[in-house]
């Protein structure tokens, strides 16, 4: 091992990090430990925290630290409707609208043959269950309008329509080609207004 | 603490990263929490073991995780060269070319008054005691050709000239506005060439 070989370690692991190449690892590296020891302590034990505790909620599957999440003990909730989301942030955006007061299921991804991503591994088998468990009356499709996205919505709908349960899709409000995350609050708003 | 608390603290250790907003971190953290824990745990135990070992060579002032880096203690190297580079990366980028065969000094960055870097952030007095010390006959300045690079050396510089000892600067056969790292290998080599 060079003289060096911690340094070399860690411009390795922040590769593993989506988006970061060899010379933005490098930087990273170089910023923290020249400049910000204190942040890559806090994010080294941040990180252990994280990927120690969070686990994944038994009734919707997104990140929670508990058994069951918030959203799915809030009993406020309309529990006649279920809205299916790709990630955590798309159903956060949907949230910071007010306009919807139902519960959700998180896929934790989407539909992506390119990738080996199939149905088993965004758990529709599961969101079956749940759909047909005699109280949910709706469920809402609202995975992104990508390919990938509209993909998965296909698949799911086809799957709860021979199960005979309702569904609708976002109103096509959202536009074309866009990811929920980035778009803006009145849009989703719209959209869910109109859903059909 | 919300049921996510751990996960939204890693959100915000992530923002410690240079060029990593809040986006950007929310994908990094969904990333390592739903395909990789693996390698969330690998870039932890990677930057506390950087953070812990990684120090500062005492004569060039480079990482190392030793009193002395290797480079310093490579005896085959011309003790009358000493060539002054601003981060580890722009020494990399040197040793590429194979046409030095002197030692460095890092000054680990580059004097920055809008951000508060001066002559003692970046170790000059010490460069200067490196330079007075009987054997280095040339300081060859190597900082960027950018504005803080080219004001970087030139203080440098004056301080050497008021002291007596020679130096030169790498030629301008390295574009204006660009940084070592990036410059390919036969332009730095041609600019040591000709350095004057
Ligand atoms: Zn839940
Ligand atoms: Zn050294």
């Amino acid at each position: 091992m060079s003289d060096t070989g911690t340094l070399d370690a860690l411009v390795q692991a922040l590769r593993r990090l989506p988006g970061v190449g060899v010379k933005s690892a490098s930087r990273m590296a170089f910023h923290l430990l020249q400049n910000d020891r204190e942040g890559a302590e806090l994010l080294s034990r941040a990180l252990h925290e994280a990927s120690s505790r969070v686990q994944h909620c038994e009734r919707c599957h997104t990140f929670t630290e508990n058994r069951i999440c918030d959203t799915c003990l809030d009993e406020g909730r309309d529990a006649a409707r279920l809205c299916v989301v790709e990630t955590p942030a798309d159903q956060a955006a949907l949230e910071r609208t007010g306009a919807y007061k139902g519960y959700y299921y998180v896929l934790m991804g989407r539909l992506s043959p390119l990738d080996g991503i199939g149905p088993r591994d965004i758990g529709v088998q599961q969101l079956l269950q749940r759909a047909t468990d005699g109280v949910v009356q709706e469920v809402i499709l609202a995975t992104n309008f990508t390919a990938e996205g509209e993909a998965t919505a296909h698949v799911i709908g086809e799957a709860l329509q021979r199960k005979g349960i309702g569904f609708t899709r976002l109103a096509r409000g959202v536009p074309i080609g866009s990811e929920l995350e980035y778009v803006d609050l009145g849009t989703i708003a719209h959209a869910l207004a109109d859903r059909r």
